[in-house]
């Protein structure tokens, strides 16, 4: 079930952001700083919201965080979803990013992009995107760094 | 002269952006939430830097608003830069971005991403961007509303 986390589950989103394999040392950093912010701020002032789907046993099997990126335009980021590898193949993920694009339909949101890397180790995740109807749409080469591109998934709510 | 902006200089660089006559109501809006943010709150907190360029008598006479967007990457947003049309064409708009690149490659930063529009409303600030050496390197259609894409802009560091 996907529902919203408790503040005693964000070590068990941390943990997972690293257990998942997926990304760097920055990017666990970067995605415990902002649990940090989202648990002492709200979602309101840090414009993070999270998500998780909880196995039967109420353990934390997957979370994702997005946020508004443009309120105007009505478009949001979706910044981190990450699945316990243990889990994987299950569905959590495409439960997860349903859940989110719901929320963003809910909020009047009609785009949700995500930005990921287009090298090999990422190349489950945009996988993961292409199969839920993201598109990529744009890159930047050499973000990240030297032959490492930033690929941007749209995915445009009907 | 570029400098950092005094707490008293808030309601003036949040005038001007009105004043500049490019940015969205929503814009204007935005930049004032994020002085707001950033004179409570600081740099750090907020990840926002703001510098002004003054008049001879004192008054601001244009500001740029930038700040980290990938620490590891070390890669810059420039949110705004604004110029008071009184004193456009006097080179303020190139001494702020200038002052910009200076601060982002003392920072270890490597690129600059400005974020525009495509419409006919930005033609003058997207070719501020290219006179300054930036390329116009992505874009997703759509973006702000139907119609009216993003442009991203970078400008690789030397």
């Amino acid at each position: 079930m996907v529902g919203i986390p408790t503040q005693a589950e964000g070590p068990a989103i941390c943990a997972l952001t690293a257990k998942a394999g997926v990304f760097t040392q920055y990017e666990v950093d970067t995605l415990a700083e902002m649990w940090q912010e989202y648990d002492s701020a709200g979602s309101e002032a840090t414009g993070y919201e999270f998500i998780v789907e909880r196995t039967g046993g109420g353990a934390v099997a997957g979370y994702a965080c997005y946020g508004l990126r443009n309120a105007e335009a009505g478009i949001y980021d979706l910044y981190y979803i990450a699945v316990d590898p243990d889990g994987q193949r299950s569905g959590v993920g495409r439960r997860l990013a349903d859940a989110v694009e719901q929320a963003v339909r809910a909020g009047g949101g009609r785009m949700v992009i995500a930005e990921t890397s287009a090298t090999s180790i990422y190349d489950s995740a945009r996988a993961f995107y292409a199969g839920l109807g993201y598109r990529a749409e744009a890159t930047i080469s050499d973000f990240y760094k030297p032959g490492d591109d930033l690929v941007i998934f749209v995915k445009r709510l009907a």
